[in-house]
């Protein structure tokens, strides 16, 4: 009888059941989980940036295509361009294994502030494709937070915040930033 | 007997629902829900942008820093840089809630028309983190949407739509903008 | 016997089998499935550029707003406005069926490449609203992929990728591009 009542059970409800559980996981797997605690990636690069003195043309990664337009004395205006170097260490030799291009301008009277946006671009046995950064840059600020807002290839669609440091300030001849790249979503 | 029955359907089943139950709950957690009828947040500032003539460098908060090539009457290539206040209500001299800070340039013909972006920065009691706007603004329209595409901080990786409305505009002198934030991702 | 089983079972499970049900539509119905084989929306332009010369004054569509800086051979610094129209077919007189706004500029020492940030303005009888790109653009590369951030309108929200083949490049005078427009998210 208990045996009788399983298999009505079973015949009557089944049917239901794996449907529902069908279109639970469709919805949980086209989407990955958002967990701001825990990114889907994380990675930390390094990156150069030598700028354009006139003199260094061989070796500069940046250079002004606009100069200050002299409100106030922190570069107010100054417009900057690169191509610059990204690197798994701090050496600034070592072989990249991405570009980051794009640019970055001064937009303070009353200090060092700058406004940036650039692209990651990877190509290395690990990594291809591209992951785009768009937000302020508060320069003196010891860390700040820039939003990822999306990406092709291996990061097709990805989002996420980078937060940035900076390691080596050496007037304005030569920077670097320490890059933590934290992915939230990833496909 | 019906509650034999009842006790064995349970028995039976209770499993398999609660395991869906769960894995439908983890779905719904880990992903707010978007509804594009209702924001997850909603609220209305006013950006002010005094450009920079020359005379008041101590009032402005915008400047040119590349004037217009002369290509059609309405300022094309006309690029400005600004880190524009940000207020609650309309009054200029209220305390700042924000920062706006970003470019627009005009790049039409025939008719005044910019493209623009940047990025809002809060750092008051309520609200720390940046949250970054980037859209064609189409200034002589009564309202136009931009796209909101990331933020950090307390706006961390969202997403969304501004509504701006030009309150008032006195030339070249001065602005001001009503920014209606309309987030439909919040984490 | 088997009837009055089946009723049984009905009444007891039927409302928890509903409630989960209708969980999961919550769920799936909020948030179109992300599947990156198979866009939401997929369809096809074509972007035509016109450089300014100083004597097109009338046909151009884009204008060099600063100058190469003469880093290299290869137009580094040189940053370019546009307000392009663009098209179903590959016909430049085709009636365009939206606006692509924005800007590119040089930034590379050793060869031709470009940043490019722009928004495509829809206004036809099919859809009304936004769609903004920002992506590296390696003009030499056959093809590349650029990152679709956000939206309004019809378009509000949105994300995805645009494939870029250079199909016609004219010097500097005239190119069209064909983009080739993949939605992942849809609302």
């Amino acid at each position: 009888m208990a045996n009788q009542i399983r298999q009505k059970i079973f015949k009557t409800l089944l049917p239901l059941i794996l449907f529902v559980l069908l279109l639970c996981d469709t919805v949980s797997s086209v989407r990955k989980s958002i967990d701001l605690k825990k990114p889907c990636k994380h990675f930390v690069l390094h990156l150069h940036n030598i700028a354009y003195d006139s003199d260094n043309a061989d070796n500069a990664t940046s250079a002004t295509i606009v100069n200050p337009i002299g409100l106030g004395n922190f570069n107010f205006g100054k417009f900057v361009v690169f191509d610059n170097p990204v690197t798994m260490d701090e050496n600034y030799l070592s072989e990249p294994v991405a570009r980051a291009q794009g640019f970055f301008f001064y937009n303070k009277k009353t200090t060092y502030n700058t406004w940036m946006t650039f692209t990651l671009l990877f190509n290395s046995t690990q990594h291809k494709g591209t992951m785009t950064i768009i937000d302020a840059n508060p320069m003196l600020e010891p860390t700040r937070d820039l939003s990822i807002v999306g990406g092709t290839g291996d990061f097709l669609m990805t989002r996420g915040v980078v937060t940035f440091t900076t390691d080596t300030f050496e007037g304005s001849k030569y920077f670097r930033i320490k890059l933590d790249i934290k992915l939230f979503e990833c496909y």
